[in-house]
């Protein structure tokens, strides 16, 4: 638990200190391997235009089977990025999923040959608002157009394209990165041998784009995002953003594990001040979340990657009928959800599941037990573990991994 | 439902328009008779200071009877004032429960005499944080301590005597109002003969203050708040605030409600913009809630009355058992919740049932069925009018009310 008493209100100044990927240079140059892709090969965007001359950071952990038929793509969530396994360059912490990914973890690293980029949009090395647009020598800010998950899955297929990878024995990910995996299996039924969408939903609903909006209008209300410009004014919209990542927080956890966590525990102190400062934990919590976040991620970003989860909408797509996204398909699917998720609740998933079943797929689904909210899919969860492990066994089986 | 596409972040700059209850005046002369405590009357408040030459705004419907026995004390919630069942003197709108207090409404001010009180704290004419403090002449801001939800009932409770008003024939409120409702036949059990604790708790949970936090956090990063001391500046933190708002708002609701009234249609147009303008429907409705807001509440106010609910705990000024506080009570209470409440759902509810049941009282519980969320208290719910008629009409029996 943080103990950070941090005030955002009262944070320094702006620009005082900004270890943002943009300043360490994570979003140009991250510290991780980048494909670029020149003129000769643009990103045609859904908003009707094309990204010219861009590129995508990306982490890879083992090897390519000779067969290159062991890759695996994990796909991150609205705050993540490619270190899904390695030290994070900014934050000089784990990997975010390395209880999931690793040398005889469930995704095993010592089997498959895992990927993982970040996204489009996003600001840790793949083209993002935080990159410089390479037409102009600025940083993109808002002159970036708007990107959508089906976006974020067609460059990552350029990206296994430039890897030469025909095929993926598995797309995984959760939230954000679950709606990547059900895109991939819609947009590339062929590419995808597995898929294993967490903690998702097919459509992002009104209460969580409730959410976004107030988390957007936060950062659009700081007078230091000058209009996305603000690195060029050398000011950062450090509260505003810190405002948004805490009332997001709040819809990543639950009511019972905020009351198992916090409960009404006062930060240290016998009774309340009387005052406005963090007098119970779960302020001085929240405070700590949101004061980080601004030191590792990018305002611009935040607003692109939750527009983009907003947007997604994949039955939209398919004459509003979820089902015929995977009409014919052979991917063999495994969805998961957890009984405390609130923001991707379980009849959210059910509604994939459904679908699948209408579609006449292979899909087999749990929910887990759980008072952990929708973070849990990040956490040390045995079910999770266990479920993810056994799928990508039997199926490695039926796709003839040794 | 709303249409105004107003934009938090491109709002009009502070200062420019303010209809606000300071710059209307109502914070220190409001449109409704007002008692004044001189320093022979201070107030004692829980931070351990006194509160100096107060008062109190406050409406009155329907008339006393000769034996002072059939007062109805409404109190009201975070947002709202003593205009219970008359024309808002700031928004022009009617009173905030008007379907529910009026002649032949269910608390019927043809049989009862109804008083609703602007809580401490608040800014519509009770001595709060944007009333001039008489002093220094200067207007309170943070100077004025902080007050709790035992605070603004003892202030009450020096009103009643005012208007020599010894027992209530019943207090009721939702939400913030339920607390007081609570508080009251705790601190006072021989004044109140029966209580009505609507949509409300014994306590505030942990992701309550979180969301509170959120608010706080909004309305002080917000560069016009100025540490309280935005009047004087002739600014006002109306972006900070309305974002506060905007995440209040997604509380009062439920994820059903969202659904149906907004769903994920788009505002105005048919297709999507890509861009960060209210594509959603939900959006500009939030922004409207958020920027409505603003014009008729004080953001000081607001940061002073969201600390008071989240320093409510009732069961701690009573050794940790909330029966305690109602043990001897000869109070009858009623007791509603909301199915789809999330911000205080049944189960508080049920806690309120569950003590007053160890401590002997006469109580009787409804959860009403309704998908509204919290706000399901303030709107025209036909069982909620049912029950709170039929408990008054036999507990004005049981009083020899005619």
């Amino acid at each position: 638990m943080a103990t950070n008493n941090a005030d955002i209100a009262n944070a320094a100044p702006t620009g005082s200190r900004q270890p943002t990927p943009h300043a360490t240079g994570e979003a140009d140059h991250p510290s991780s391997p980048v494909a670029r892709f020149g003129a000769d090969k643009p990103l045609a965007l859904d908003s009707g235009g094309k990204l010219v001359d861009f590129q995508i950071g990306y982490q890879t952990y083992g090897a390519l089977n000779r067969a290159r038929s062991n890759a695996i793509l994990v796909c991150h969530a609205l705050t993540g990025d490619q270190h899904v396994a390695s030290v994070n360059p900014v934050t000089g912490k784990p990997g975010w999923w390395s209880d999931m990914v690793g040398s005889g973890r469930p995704i095993d690293t010592d089997r498959y040959f895992v990927i993982c980029s970040n996204v489009l949009g996003g600001c840790m090395g793949t083209t993002g608002p935080a990159s410089t647009n390479p037409a102009t020598d600025r940083v993109y800010g808002l002159d970036l157009p708007i990107v959508t998950v089906r976006d974020m899955v067609r460059a990552q297929a350029m990206l296994l394209d430039h890897l030469g990878i025909e095929t993926l024995f598995s797309v995984a990910g959760g939230s954000l990165g679950g709606m990547q995996v059900l895109q991939w299996a819609a947009s590339f039924p062929q590419r995808v041998f597995t898929a294993l969408p967490i903690a998702t939903g097919a459509r992002h609903s009104s209460q969580n784009i409730a959410f976004h909006e107030v988390g957007r209008q936060s950062v659009m209300a700081d007078p230091d995002w000058r209009n996305g410009r603000y690195f060029e004014m050398g000011v950062s919209p450090r509260k505003g953003l810190a405002v948004a990542r805490m009332a997001a927080h709040i819809t990543y956890l639950s009511e019972e594990t905020l009351h198992r966590k916090f409960g009404r525990n006062l930060q240290d102190r016998d009774k309340p001040t009387f005052g406005f400062d963090a007098d119970f934990q779960i302020e001085s919590y929240l405070r700590h979340q949101g004061s980080t976040f601004v030191d590792r991620f990018d305002a611009n970003s935040y607003l692109y990657l939750t527009r983009a989860m907003d947007y997604f909408d994949l039955a939209a797509d398919y004459g509003g009928r979820l089902a015929n996204a995977f009409l014919g398909t052979g991917t063999r699917f495994c969805v998961a959800s957890f009984t405390s998720d609130w923001l991707f609740p379980t009849i959210e998933n059910k509604a994939v599941v459904r679908a699948l079943n209408a579609a006449g797929a292979s899909v087999s689904f749990v929910e887990i037990d759980t008072d952990r909210g929708h973070d849990a899919f990040l956490l040390d969860e045995p079910e999770l573990f266990a479920t993810i492990r056994g799928f990508l066994t039997a199926a490695g089986e039926a796709r003839g991994l040794t």
